[in-house]
């Protein structure tokens, strides 16, 4: 019943390969040819880099908003998703500071970041991880994944998210794309 | 900048005697008689039991009640805060299937428990640390510390709790109750 951490192990092996992997702002990760999703108490060894989260209850979508969005989404894992991304992102200080109700503020009412991902269901799926609780370098683990017809659905997107004023508050972020090699990769988060 | 885990380990040493542990709901906890609390990186020895959780940004308090909270607390470790409570729960799968705002409707507007603690501020002293998102058994530790002359406010407030609604949505509760007894302890979560 309790939400199980995932771990994504980045290194020379995996089913995923490692298309590209960006800085978009702060320090990037190293290079590395594969990733490896699992269970977060699964060893890693030789890893160039890995990180965890844990994917828990939502933090900011209405019930209404919860319902909309599960209308429209698709599940992680379709076979014609063979395009993978993560984003990864920390936030400052200044937006762990805010109260909830400012947070959901500027996440939703000005930045529109519910209804942005919303815009491009069921082409992307998506599903977010939490990093922050268990002391990992990054936030948020964002896992999407898509057909490579809806790369420039995907690429939108980022792009939207990026010029709001939700993303003033990123202080580090890193953009990993990535192609599914093994059919048989399971879907991260179960 | 990222919130550390802390700690909760019961055995044979620690500044805090436990003076009583009560299953309230589900299982309890086996019976030691002091408790520690450190930093999670501390290696534990011996423990009858231990508990983590991690002190991060408050989950539904508005940025009004926040200010307030602020205005009206008092500090963990004061001289003469020499009771301890802990309060341990997990609540329902049912809780955590809820949107955001159903789960602030029911925490403040229906079962007031943010106004409720408020109502003993300053003489109860409290943190709250999140266990759900690191897999561990509860998902809240409540700390609290006040003075003796305190104990029946802090009575008043777990049995005003209990009975709301917000309190139907919690399926284990262990009610720990110590005494401080070396001034040099360390206040949990820094």
């Amino acid at each position: 019943m309790v939400p199980q951490p995932t771990v994504f192990a980045a290194g020379r092996t995996g089913p995923w390969r490692i298309e590209s992997s960006t800085a978009v702002l702060g320090e990037g990760l190293p290079v590395a040819p594969r990733l490896t999703v699992a269970p977060a108490a699964t060893p890693v060894v030789d890893a160039a880099w890995c990180v965890r989260g844990v994917h828990g209850h939502a933090r900011y979508a209405t019930a209404a908003e919860a319902r909309e969005l599960a209308a429209r989404s698709a599940p992680l894992g379709r076979r014609e998703a063979t395009c993978g991304a993560m984003i990864l992102v920390r936030k400052s200080a200044a937006w762990w500071a805010l109260a909830q109700d400012e947070r959901r503020e500027l996440l939703e009412e000005r930045s529109r970041h519910v209804s942005a991902g919303a815009r491009y269901l069921p082409e992307v799926a998506r599903r977010l991880f939490h990093g922050r609780e268990m002391a990992e370098p990054f936030d948020f683990v964002t896992w999407f994944d898509f057909a490579p017809s809806a790369r420039d659905a995907f690429d939108t997107l980022v792009a939207t998210l990026r010029s709001t004023e939700e993303w003033t508050y990123v202080d580090r972020e890193v953009d990993v794309r990535l192609l599914r090699e093994d059919t048989g990769a399971p879907v991260p988060g179960g």
